[in-house]
């Protein structure tokens, strides 16, 4: 099965990446992108009947850095 | 208005951060995880109003490197 987990540094955590992104399109005309936030998408294919508990805890204990990112789950 | 645009190596490209993570995830006493990719995702706020199109350009002329990379745009 499959499972998406999204990270993304939390709100009031200076995003450079983002703010390097929002010059750039600015610069190349694209007008109107007030904010960008980037963040990772680990995709992972694990075995079936993979519990979301035990994704959380790859999450918790490698993926994300929860200091100062947050993260989601999606199984699919 | 937000959007999120998700940037993935495109299937057959050689993804070291995804294999890097799943040895990690092996050597901390996951099983069963066959496969990890790793991706980008991007929230853009973008003034109302903005077109599904546009952000396309965004996607072909910046965030992704379509040489290596596909793109999905998810509208808000």
């Amino acid at each position: 099965m499959k499972a998406r987990v999204n990270v993304m540094l939390k709100n009031g955590v200076l995003d450079p990446q983002g703010a390097a992104v929002r010059h750039a399109l600015g610069a190349m005309g694209f007008e109107g992108v007030n904010d960008v936030r980037q963040g990772k998408v680990i995709e992972l294919d694990v075995a079936d009947g993979t519990t979301e508990e035990s994704i959380k805890q790859m999450c918790e204990k490698l993926l994300a850095n929860t200091v100062i990112e947050s993260y989601t789950i999606e199984l699919a």
